[in-house]
């Protein structure tokens, strides 16, 4: 998701207390930032923040930190979580690139991973920039615990099918598959729907999951 | 595959030395069949046979079985068969519905088996009648040796797509999955096209292919 550059939202961003600054240093100390030792997950490519939001509020033992490149992005998730009554202790936001997320999270530092309706980049030259690229699932098990999981959502059935592809070749185990989540008993549990997802499946696009861990 | 019923059919079939009758009496002991103690692979569904009888002349030190349900169908491998100048040693052919496999092979007994572009059910109310439906890998799973695998082959998107579900759900573990088979370098190295696959294939439909192992 990519909006309109918006005036003055570096400045909210730099001054909000939510947003983790100079991420790199609490690299391997991120226990230190939410000054506990709960399992830390990340959502990456966060949008607006609806999903991480419900989580982090739903789940207060778990810390959640949201990961968006485009400051302008991130502006809309930090105004929806001003408008909390309460805004909710376990949840942060780092505005990055993913494919840095290796000089900021230490091997086992994550305990889960969401992607969540990640942009498609549908080009083929643009393959490698696809967050389900054999490349990110190298990163995401830096970064991982021993037997952390990626989830991962998407209604874009060519994303989904490369993916499939990319984390097999990858040496990652799917855990679990559907191809229609919101019609999957079993799957569709405690599911919580993002901005997207309630969009394109109110217009009746199915949506697809995978739930996948690295092989040992 | 079904063909129209062909009269005498049932006559040829049981006066074939390639065909084994009374199948289950040879449940533990297939290596007495073929007099050698060399691996035994299964197609289910074989049709017409091009790409068993292919497997068969490529590769003498494996011995090939084709479970193939319907008499009709199976004359025309037996009529494929008997127009080569040599028949293959190691192929054999056994007329049986594909879920009595159980009855027919001992746990271990085949080393791998091969489900080719096989009848999609698309009713909802057929989806156990599925080659790929769960009861089928746990009968897979009940004549396969420990590392044993299986590779299904469709140009079904719906059927690929259930059938990758269901083997996630049945314990197994995808070790390759492609959904363009014919543009997948690594995965269509030696591949043998089916009577179907040249057909479809042809009109431009991609194919997709999986290759599972029981998770032990």
């Amino acid at each position: 998701m990519r909006l309109r550059n918006i005036p003055g939202a570096r400045d909210v961003i730099a001054g909000h207390e939510a947003v983790i600054k100079e991420e790199k240093q609490w690299k391997g100390r991120w226990d230190q930032v939410f000054e506990n030792d709960h399992p830390i997950r990340l959502e990456i490519g966060m949008g607006k923040g609806q999903f991480l939001m419900q989580m982090a509020l739903q789940n207060p033992d778990i810390n959640y930190i949201g990961i968006e490149r485009y400051s302008s992005v991130l502006l809309r998730a930090l105004e929806r979580m001003n408008a909390l009554e309460e805004a909710p202790s376990n949840l942060r936001f780092v505005c990055m690139d993913a494919s840095g997320i290796g000089e900021v999270f230490e091997k086992g530092e994550a305990d889960r991973i969401y992607l969540n309706f990640s942009d498609p980049w549908p080009k083929a030259r643009h393959a490698k920039r696809r967050l389900t690229s054999t490349a990110y699932w190298e990163r995401y098990d830096g970064i991982l615990k021993e037997d952390g999981t990626v989830e991962f959502k998407t209604d874009n059935r060519e994303l989904f099918d490369f993916s499939l592809e990319q984390v097999v070749e990858a040496g990652w185990e799917v855990k679990a598959c559907t191809f229609d989540l919101h019609n999957d008993e079993k799957m569709n549990q405690n599911n919580i729907m993002t901005e997207y997802e309630e969009k394109f499946s109110s217009k009746g696009n199915p949506i697809c999951k995978l739930i996948a861990e690295r092989k040992r």
